[in-house]
């Protein structure tokens, strides 16, 4: 599994360094906390970390069931593709908000195959 | 622990479901990214998303432990009362703010006997 | 693993109770939902809230990551910094946004720390 943890990892990375992006963003727009809108640049910063969170939760867990029940070699490519695809979002996303929609798309697929993946390899072991 | 990750499966399914409805009440509601609010309707599927989200990181952890240390179909049973209510959270926000009570109660309750049962599971298993 | 699992379990419960301030101040300051903004006071209970559920992705994973790779007892020391850095900045940032920075820097640096060391130890098990 060590392979399945070094993935996740990588993610997790990728997500911290969103996140520190979002934090320079706060000061360079002048957003002051406890604010988290009323700036447009800001925000989409924010967006990207926000809307990776929302996406992790699914994928930590589909990533691990997926490895467990299926096959540790293909999760590991989903979740690099998840992780590409995540990049490609805040990319496009720090431009202009219409430009995340490829790696929104391509991080949502492969983060729903694991999903539905690693619940169907679950189902499968149970019964 | 196939058990456990077949209902751990399933609520993510079930998070994945009210993403989706976040997703297309944006649209429908022309709530622009990054905007999050401005739209009474689209802040109630974004809440809906957003307070799963905000359970979910104590319910998957406190599942894995509550089955782990102190009882499987236990576990599975409040785990299903989790996702039961958070289905009726939804369906009640998602008509008006007020009607997500039940539902939240419901699936708060189960989340916090799952996540002290692990945690006083774990306790007996160290000492 | 039992270390590593009431370390979890803790954390857990300290957000639970973030949780807990953040709807009663929702409550006391008349924020009616779904609006998560609108007046200051809330907003701070809020982040609390909402930056400790950014960080949790992160240490839950992390966490385990490290004490399975590289060493439980250390894990479980950073785990704890992380919750004392994390009891600081809630306690900070409900008496002014300011306020929030050391225990923000305390926790994201034992955070980071689980992370890198949990990535790398795994890399190692792995090559």
């Amino acid at each position: 599994m060590e392979l399945t943890a070094i993935v996740i990892g990588l993610s997790l990375v990728e997500y911290a360094v969103f996140s520190m992006l979002c934090g320079r963003a706060r000061r360079r727009c002048g957003v002051v906390a406890p604010a988290t809108s009323g700036d447009p640049t800001f925000e989409r910063y924010f967006r990207v970390q926000q809307n990776s969170l929302e996406q992790l939760i699914i994928f930590i867990p589909a990533m691990f069931l997926f490895a467990h029940y299926l096959s540790v070699p293909v999760g590991a490519g989903l979740g690099l593709v998840f992780i590409l695809g995540r990049a490609l979002f805040a990319r496009g996303y720090y431009r202009d908000a219409p430009k995340r929609a490829l790696g929104f798309g391509l991080s949502l697929l492969s983060n729903l195959v694991l999903l539905l993946g690693g619940l169907i390899g679950a189902l499968i072991a149970y019964f």
